[in-house]
């Protein structure tokens, strides 16, 4: 029986990538994946057999994975960050019932949560959402209604995808969803690029981060009331205690 | 002058660590952390100073670890899962103060939101709250509202330490205040002793999860509405649409 494996490379650079998630490649004879992220890890690409398609094709190309591994290959579908987090391992189950039985096995990864958090300092210490702003599968109302429940449960927040091409201003739509219940001296942050060429972090408020002009290699993180800037960092205690 | 990296080891097995982590305990003199989570890497340890403490004496530790960089270590402060993620890395921005300045670099890792989920299948597909259920530091009013805004808004949830010896019932008031809104029947899982000996993973509903007896070694995740049991994992499509 064939086998894919989700693989969750982290951020980009080797160094953020797990031991587990350089196996599952090595061990695999094809490797599927969005040809930018094939391009993070040319090395262990080579003299594989390569199935890439561009960022729309997923189902296509979670089929063509699926395919290889009925006709008995190991296949690693490579994903940024985690294999789970907005990530084609869902998308492989659902799809796999049109093949012959395949095994599936996630391989988890440092997702752009975490590693964008360490970018500036601890913003994500206690209870927090993740919650993506692309509304290309998601009612913009039903993310309208989540920004407004984690922003009123005093959740610290990160969000995925906050803008593209296409969708100049959902972040700013966004941050004024959080302004109603929360104040525009929130602390807030930015990451772009993490682990990559051009990686940068900054620290700003809430009110700030509503005209900053986020794009596709952005990830965004608004704290919780308690968050604070320390030396630069942003900083979310871990409780609402004394420490 | 010193410096602390705060290290996430991910969920516990070797396998699981990123480069970055494990090259980043490499390079360190001292090695701070919880006796438990040093004993997980005993090769990473050899050879060098050990500041070791009970899980409750954090802060103790921390400031250990600070004032050993202070005097010009490079120390390696090792959190399970990620760094950030309920992990050291805030309370040691917020203690730093108290010493002359060392500079503190977060390595992040797998958090169990991510490892847990791999094992289910792919629960956390769709936004996603981390919730813990544990109240030392926080206000039990306070995790039900969010509870509560989380399950309203449609949300995949994952708990962190759903129980211990003081809070045996935590999890089933939680699942009583997510019921609020969700069905009985809404899908959910547990992981237990993730990346480590007698790991183990189990799908349920929301109402069997009420009466699960989960320990300090289980992690919970309870799927949004649309999420399903594919051959026997725990799907959350990526949408709301047609895939």
């Amino acid at each position: 029986m064939g086998k894919v494996y989700v693989v969750g490379i982290g951020p980009g650079n080797r160094e953020g990538m797990t031991l587990q998630a350089v196996s599952a490649i090595r061990e695999s004879t094809v490797i599927a994946g969005y040809t930018r992220y094939l391009e993070l890890i040319p090395d262990l690409c080579q003299g594989k057999r390569i199935i890439s398609t561009p960022m729309t094709g997923e189902a296509k190309r979670c089929r063509m994975a699926l395919q290889a591994a009925q006709e008995g290959a190991t296949v690693a579908m490579v994903c940024s960050g985690d294999a789970g987090v907005y990530g084609m391992a869902g998308l492989l189950y659902e799809l796999s019932g049109e093949f012959a039985p395949v095994e599936i096995e996630p391989v988890p990864g440092v997702t752009a949560a975490c590693s964008g958090a360490a970018l500036l300092g601890a913003p994500l210490g206690h209870d927090f959402a993740v919650i993506s702003l692309s509304d290309l599968l998601t009612p913009w109302e039903l993310i309208e209604k989540r920004l407004d429940a984690a922003a009123k449960a005093d959740f610290c927040i990160c969000l995925y995808n906050p803008a593209s091409k296409s969708r100049p201003d959902h972040l700013k739509r966004a941050c004024e969803v959080l302004l109603r219940s929360r104040r525009p001296e929130n602390a807030a942050g930015v990451v772009r690029n993490i682990g990559r060429e051009g990686q940068s972090a900054q620290t700003m408020t809430l009110g700030e981060l509503s005209s900053y002009p986020a794009d596709m290699f952005t990830t965004v993180f608004v704290g919780n009331t308690q968050t604070k800037i320390v030396d630069g960092k942003l900083v979310t205690p871990r409780g609402y205690g004394n420490v």
